[in-house]
């Protein structure tokens, strides 16, 4: 009963609370002015950055933006409050009246009793042109500044939506989020390809360092899930991953997003195939219902016909086709271009961790990678060992049985099948938006030779 | 109507999805198990690991624990299913049926028809004794076991209940997530404290930079956020922050969390304080309602009367109190060992962006921090330099203008007045917990001269 407690309690102190200053109008974002009845007697405080700018003999149209929704709102007034500093891109706050628009195009419009302008914006200089569309690469040059075209600003919702989509869907089956740690002093995977960082004074003299071992940047959480999955059964996180890859594809990234997941007491991959087909759809349905017009402007803007590659629009998702190649991209292609599951790897091509199939000639471990269309690789995972003397001798193999004590007795302690998997983020939204490049779906992308901002 | 679309496609789909294998029982989370109707007919099958053994000459009493909440599943068998196997840490699988426990302590027990052994733990070498309460400091030393333990358990539950509720509070409150970089080539605050990366290879001839420029980890996202504010309006980030600090302090930590947010129009400290209050208030709220057991247990293990010490207990926290000087410990046990809001902070103390007040002799800027009892500083923030002028001459006098030209761009189109925070996660647990050392809030804590695992 501590919870109501709380609640009443904190009600109470809600109201004698400092009391914000007198405000005459009401503050409301322009998706929730858009969303309002059509008339109302209530003036109205609205704030954004001009879109558009229409000044007729007698009445001036604005169109002002805040970021809530892609649409902006329409503000009409009279020609005596239009300025010269009302231009493209400057900050306003017009106050006034929601009423019934004339137009078709939109329920509301804002019949402005005054418009302040609060900074200005000069054209000239400005680097976002008035009415032009321009290139994402165009756009990439300006990561300060392309987060206020249209389609830069329906991305980035799409991808808040999405981030908590996918916190709801674990949440709401029963997972434990954990922060698995950036920094690590693991180095398992493909040395070759991590960060190592240091005290910045000390860069030089990495024999002085800051944690008394070479650190680095982590390239996935997987193994410090696996501590986990052995106390709280479900776990997850959501969070960077890096590559020190020297690649300027439009697929790979320095800095990116993963989910990963790990459960325990799973013995199967169709079991984690389950869990991977329910998430890609709990996530994708969210984001097309809670941001229809930012995906619809993806569709038109980037990806013509992108629209009826979504498994939402056409039933082109074929889960569960089991395969034996390595040649992602002819696999898909062979299956119609639809998403592939691709399971049980060659031994000798993955790490040490993933569990023996103990199969014929032809040695497999229960590895499982879903391969989508134009992307590749989405999702990769698999049955980790879970038997101590089989992962004892992989180990050895590796040379690794001093350095992965901590991972031995995992399996010394209690030890369960377990199993997971990670998502890349960006390539996710790629594949959900069919937006060509991975650097146009993250606020502020890190490759070879760039770290703007 | 897109929305309605896709659900209706997907319900369809999800009943053609491939079936899962025939399971004779239904799989139950102790949690769900818990919560179960007093009495059932059908066969249940719950899965975790041995938390206690009582063997009778008739009777065997297990409990059995999944993570899934602090409380464990009695199971109640014949003592012919006992088995030398059966000990403390070792991981079961138990089938039988749900029945009314005879017993005040719970509701329902499991009457086991069938117990499984799956991994072993022996007790002579398993770190974690039983029935022992060990001290935090002892659980340190094994960071891959010590979730195994209650208190540990339900830190890391908390933890995870926290988070969700800081991304609902945000999302409900109509702010945009935002990923801000972990890698930054801005070196603005605090120089001697960050850490530098570089390829692995590459660590030691920094003069090729994988990214051309010397590359640091994130200080705060504070900045890039800024970016996002001038397109969305409210925004908010949640991620790892660093810093090179060779401080043992049980308050500080080499990679911690932060939630940061920033908003657009707005012009006064009260706004801005009024949303971390309901930051705070709202996220506090959701753990004390959700997880009541796991905070008792740390109220009881760690902090005998800290109970008392959180908002919703006793009414002890007076918001909005200005007042003006740095000596934080002073001043909270000053005011009675509440909360404590500081602001207005001389400006040669503060960062070239906090906004200036021009005001008298004693010129100062609109910074906010909030101090807490026990703690110190759990959030800070303040308004920004939103006034071009302005900040181009502060980023003179510290010789920035070069570096800083983007975050000029900010004020030069649209600019508006603007302000955020930053609140320590890990602080914030220690604070509404009452959990002593900073290293028992955080799953795998790094500091000077540890990185474990």
């Amino acid at each position: 009963m501590l919870g109501a407690r709380c609640l009443l309690r904190a009600v109470r102190f809600c109201s004698s609370a400092p009391c914000p200053r007198h405000k005459p109008s009401a503050k409301l974002s322009v998706r929730d002015a858009l969303r309002a009845q059509n008339a109302s007697e209530e003036r109205v405080k609205v704030q954004g950055w001009v879109r558009s700018v229409r000044s007729q003999k007698e009445v001036l149209f604005l169109h002002v933006n805040d970021g809530s929704s892609l649409e902006s709102l329409q503000v009409v007034a009279d020609s005596s409050l239009d300025s010269r500093k009302l231009t493209f891109g400057s900050s306003v706050e017009v106050q006034g009246q929601l009423v019934k628009s004339p137009s078709k195009r939109q329920n509301v419009e804002l019949k402005a009793e005054n418009i302040d302008v609060i900074g200005n914006c000069d054209a000239k200089t400005f680097p976002i042109r008035y009415k032009e569309r321009h290139p994402l690469e165009y756009l990439r040059q300006y990561p300060h500044l392309r987060c206020r075209t249209n389609i830069l600003g329906s991305i980035l919702r799409i991808r808040s939506e999405a981030t908590a989509a996918i916190h709801s869907f674990f949440k709401d089956s029963g997972f434990v989020h954990i922060h698995t740690p950036i920094i690590t002093s693991n180095d398992c995977e493909g040395a070759g390809e991590l960060f190592q960082l240091e005290a910045a004074g000390k860069i030089k003299v990495p024999e002085e360092n800051f944690f008394n071992v070479p650190a680095f940047l982590t390239v996935s959480g997987q193994l410090h899930l696996e501590v986990m999955s052995g106390a709280f059964t479900q776990v997850f996180t959501f969070g960077p991953t890096f590559r020190a890859e020297n690649s300027q594809s439009r697929r790979h990234l320095a800095e990116f997003y993963m989910i990963e997941a790990e459960i325990s007491f799973v013995d199967s991959l169709q079991d984690l195939m389950q869990v991977m087909e329910k998430l890609f759809k709990a996530t994708t349905m969210m984001v097309l219902s809670n941001c229809p017009e930012d995906v619809n402007l993806c569709y038109k803007f980037i990806a013509p016909g992108q629209k009826i590659r979504t498994y939402a629009e056409k039933q082109l998702f074929n889960w569960g086709i089991d395969l034996q190649t390595e040649h992602e991209k002819y696999l898909v292609k062979h299956c119609g271009n639809i998403p592939v599951f691709v399971i049980n790897y060659p031994l000798a091509l993955k790490p040490f961790y993933m569990r023996d199939n103990e199969d014929g000639p032809q040695h497999t471990v229960a590895a499982v990678d879903l391969l989508v269309p134009g992307i590749g690789e989405l999702f990769g995972g698999g049955l980790r060992e879970e038997r101590y003397h089989f992962l004892e001798e992989r180990l050895a193999r590796s040379r690794l049985t001093e350095v992965y004590q901590w991972y031995l007795d995992l399996r010394r302690f209690g030890s369960v099948p377990h199993g997971g998997f990670g998502m890349g983020f960006e390539r996710y939204l790629q594949c959900i938006l069919g937006v060509d490049n991975i650097k146009d779906v993250i606020p502020f992308p890190r490759f070879p030779h760039s770290c703007l901002l």
